[in-house]
């Protein structure tokens, strides 16, 4: 097992990434406060693992909330039924919540714990490849709305990340890609070394292979970790990490909450942020063509829907709604070169445009 | 104009007691970050001040959501109407929003402030005397969920708290004796010259004499603001605010939300309370008089609704989801004396089971 600190004064926590961790009590009840736990999960996972996890807290109160399973689930409607379990049953501040499931299971039992009478604990046990590596850790909490993503939310950072690498064995080959995506872009925006073993490496990730995931993990965690512990509120670095986030989004909410997948987004609009590098002169065709390769190798989607269903203009309304938008003006995370990025609204909107009308 | 600092290091603030202070761009202007003003009223005081208040924002762009009046409108999806007005006019992160209203307004309109984008500034603007000297103050912001008052929240501290006591001229006479009720609350808990004083001067009050009204609103705010900059997140001292507060709120909840005020409430509430403490032999009968007089002074109830509306087992589970409860005991506030509080489980079940049989 490993373990790796998010550094956070007060609000440190560890995250603790291994095999059969969800088999462990004495590892996670240190990070159990009061005498009531709340378990929330969804339709594909509570089958495989809900039992197992319920064993952990065999001596504590415990309660499950089994959500539908789903990006388009993430909403404020089916946040409340997290908030009418703990209710009913009396639940006290001192609870703890605990997310099992992917980013839409920990960003919402994260904000339910940030918002149940003001605020209680709760413990990330992430169980795909992409919320291991990236949302269960960092304290980002949220639900959507229907005109725009992560629109409503808290920073609320959860008391431990039990990372079972275990729990990889049921994930489906789409969901693993998606997560990869998440993993390129810790090499593309801070890490070339990482990017460079990525590129040898992702084959045996796709096949599965547990020490090479491991380490896949290990290496985005620590990346993730750093940046956070710098920059917990995003004022600076940790935008970085929306490297092709804005007009991923863009993408998630237009073709409609869940047809795409998160990762599946992320990998079309970074590839989209990339062509605006290129276009701005930062990036070479070689090095355009070295990261299609990579996404390509991961069995990621390179090109954005048809212009039939995200129209440039499309794209451009969705993508006005941004959380990083300052004053009108679409702020964006480019690429200076693979390993390294920055957050601008100095580009020409006409630039913009040309993306969207010739990467395609 | 008075001014009192909320000490809260990075996130201190002042709050601003006089007149005509709604009609003051230069007063309100430096605490607005960004371009977007968002402006949350209700359809009470909307027609009342929304244009004078729109008019100190001239040089923003101003959007407006006018709620329903009422606590029993401080829900979820009415919070979501704020969500749609910010998200529908691009509202970026430094936008601000500005709470006009009572106590729901302000309630409402934090949490929506600190959840936004997760988390965009916030002014205060109270306009009731209830939320002047008390839920304005201290960051504490939230929605009801149907089986428990201020359940969903967040601490989420404004900008600025703009008190301006001209508006009380519109308050009607019934809330302006629930107001009173937490104004004496601050009396009885930590301020026992303050209590006194009210003793003398709550018909002044009653008549809207201005000098009274405010100096019994800055001497409210400053016990407010001393307890809450040693204990924002009430860990233990701020609890003491919640004098009569675990049987106000099953009254207000049991009775439907809207039906009693806040402040008739807690009235009854800390009679109740009272009882108890007289009970274990905290206060003399003199004592318990002496406070009856003043709420009966202020105009306010003295006694619960009857049993066939709120029976004993009605309270008591309706006590038992309040937010002071830990591992099943329900915590309450108690007077030791008039001008001393503590919080305490340590009570028998039949002593409360007392109260709620024979003080009625």
């Amino acid at each position: 097992m490993k373990t790796l600190m998010v550094e956070l004064g007060e609000r440190s926590y560890p995250i603790f990434i291994g095999q059969d961790l969800l088999k462990s009590k004495e590892l996670i009840e240190p990070y159990v406060k009061g005498t009531q736990v709340l378990i929330v999960s969804n339709t594909t996972v509570a089958p495989l693992y809900l039992e197992q996890v319920e064993a952990l807290f065999a001596d504590f109160e415990v309660r499950c909330v089994v959500l539908p399973d789903g990006e388009k689930y993430k909403t404020l409607e089916e946040l409340n039924k997290i908030f009418d379990v703990a209710i009913a049953n009396n639940f006290d501040r001192k609870c703890t919540f605990v997310a099992l499931g992917g980013g839409v299971i920990g960003d919402m039992t994260g904000f339910a714990a940030a918002s149940f009478q003001r605020g209680v604990n709760f413990i990330q046990m992430p169980t795909t490849l992409l919320s291991q590596v990236d949302s269960s850790v960092g304290g980002k909490t949220g639900v959507n709305h229907p005109f725009g993503k992560n629109m409503i939310g808290a920073f609320h950072q959860p008391e431990a990340v039990i990372i079972d690498t275990n729990v990889l064995d049921t994930l489906a080959d789409r969901e693993l890609s998606a997560g990869l995506a998440e993993v390129i872009k810790y090499g593309l925006i801070g890490d070339f070394p990482f990017f460079e073993w990525l590129e040898k490496n992702i084959p045996a990730i796709l096949n599965r292979d547990a020490t090479t995931l491991m380490e896949a993990i290990e290496r985005s965690c620590q990346n993730k970790a750093d940046i956070v512990a710098k920059d917990e509120k995003e004022n600076d670095m940790r935008a970085l990490f929306n490297l092709g986030h804005t007009f991923g989004h863009a993408i998630e909410s237009g073709m409609g909450y869940g047809n795409w997948l998160h990762g599946e987004g992320v990998s079309v609009g970074i590839m989209q942020s990339v062509y605006l590098a290129k276009l701005l002169g930062n990036l070479s065709q070689a090095d355009f063509e070295r990261i299609a390769a990579i996404f390509k190798l991961a069995k990621l989607p390179l090109l954005p829907p048809a212009t039939t269903e995200m129209s440039k203009e499309k794209f451009l309304n969705l993508m006005a709604s941004d959380k990083k938008v300052q004053a009108g003006n679409i702020r964006l995370v480019l690429l200076k070169s693979i390993g390294a990025a920055y957050v601008t609204g100095d580009y020409s909107a006409s630039l913009l445009e040309q993306v969207l009308d010739e990467y395609r």
